[in-house]
């Protein structure tokens, strides 16, 4: 059986006929001038744009340390997931944490991403090994998404390092898909930034979702994400885009200008995917 | 010139005469009756411990996956912080939250660990390479704690893959201490669990500080790591216990079983420094 997150995931991509997923990166220094008095403002901005934008999406990524920044942040972000799962049901909810500790403290975290914030799935570094991913494994009805070859300039510096002749990203992704993904909860981090590594890793893991950022503002090309990073079906892909989408307009249309873009994002994407 | 960070723990190993680290892993589960009713538990407890032990502490390190499990834990570890710093300002903070992200939202969490907290360091993790590494390295009166080899069975999972012959985790101390510790605000986290493993990182780090996890609950032995991880003035370690100290006593007289036991580790790690 699927886990729920899975489950909810695959509906959506088959429902609503998109593989966008809506990233929430809230900076207040580019909100719009309504927000700029507005103590709300975390929450309210990021609840604006998911609710222009959620017909488009896949899923929603509120990514934590934007919100861990500021004092009261913590509480905008689970009323903010709170809304997004009330008002989106079927939308799930991706934190993008990056997690990763010793199995006692990576039981705390599961507590924090799952029952304090409420989500759907949350982001994780692999780099302490299996113990570290036991308790969020353990929740299958969750999503466990690891980090495999990520979407920044850094990722060359270790996430590459050969082992046995190949690249250390592609051992951990065969290790998860192998290993660690004996309850069908598991998807992996690749950024957009490295479409050749996409194809070689979509190879080793079979139908396992991938979560793609760097499109947009990190200069991703779309075309290449989608041709190979999809599975058979034409689904399989998160494709996140936030700033793209944020921060589209600065004045009072942004959430139309979210709307649009997401809208032409999603559009982009699909044209690609058979 | 030292970070003032740096300058605090070495100031801190000379003038205490200690090499030991207290973790702060709250875990109400555990905590003395006198705390089952009281709101503040957080605080309280750990603010109990703090005090009876700083006398054997070169640093505090508060876990922040303790705090975040709770809602009102991050109001908790500010005030704890707060405090650490104006009742015991020789001794420094160490932020135990293991981050790692792309550069924009490494910002994000270089804020939420220094500024929103007030933290003198935060261990970091190095998968995703070192231009997320760039926003904490640049606050260089601060500490960044890089996970090298960690303490947990996991750690054989990647941390020891072949790399050109020798372990991914020799690499990246390695590529740590010649090309990431320019402005020498940088250390390691090597488990006590594995003690061979840390004379060899020793001999390849020069003299960076180590932060040692796993004495105690996690069965490390106290000799093999001052033996194997000691600088040749007989510092260069931040030996830490969490449990053996915090859960010492579930009695009434948790705050001297504490100190008894911080006094005794710190003691036992003496013996073996020169």
């Amino acid at each position: 059986m699927p886990s729920s997150f899975m489950q909810k995931l695959r509906d959506r991509w088959q429902q609503a006929d998109t593989l966008l997923c809506v990233g929430l990166d809230p900076d207040p220094a580019k909100f719009p001038d309504a927000f700029v008095a507005d103590e709300d403002a975390l929450f309210a901005f990021c609840r604006d744009i998911a609710d222009a934008t959620a017909e488009y999406a896949c899923a929603f990524k509120p990514q934590i340390a934007y919100f861990a920044a500021h004092n009261g942040g913590e509480a905008a972000l689970q009323r903010l997931i709170a809304h997004l799962n009330a008002t989106h049901p079927d939308v799930p909810v991706i934190l993008d944490a990056k997690r990763g500790d010793i199995g006692s403290t990576a039981g705390q975290y599961a507590v924090e991403a799952f029952d304090r914030f409420g989500a759907d799935a949350v982001t994780l570094n692999p780099y302490m090994g299996h113990d570290s991913a036991a308790p969020f494994l353990q929740r299958n009805d969750r999503g466990c998404i690891f980090l495999c070859h990520t979407s920044n300039p850094g990722a060359r510096d270790f996430q590459e390092l050969p082992v046995d002749g190949a690249p250390l990203y592609q051992h951990i992704a065969r290790t998860i898909a192998e290993e660690w993904n004996v309850d069908g909860n598991c998807a992996l981090v690749v950024g957009a930034t490295f479409p050749e590594e996409l194809k070689v890793i979509r190879a080793i893991i079979g139908d396992m979702p991938l979560l793609i950022p760097g499109v947009g503002a990190q200069g991703g090309d779309v075309e290449a994400v989608v041709r190979n990073g999809r599975t058979a079906d034409g689904t399989g892909l998160m494709v996140n885009s936030s700033r793209g989408i944020l921060y589209a307009s600065m004045d009072a249309d942004y959430a139309d200008a979210a709307a649009n873009a997401a809208r032409s994002l999603r559009d982009e994407i699909n044209r690609y995917r058979n």
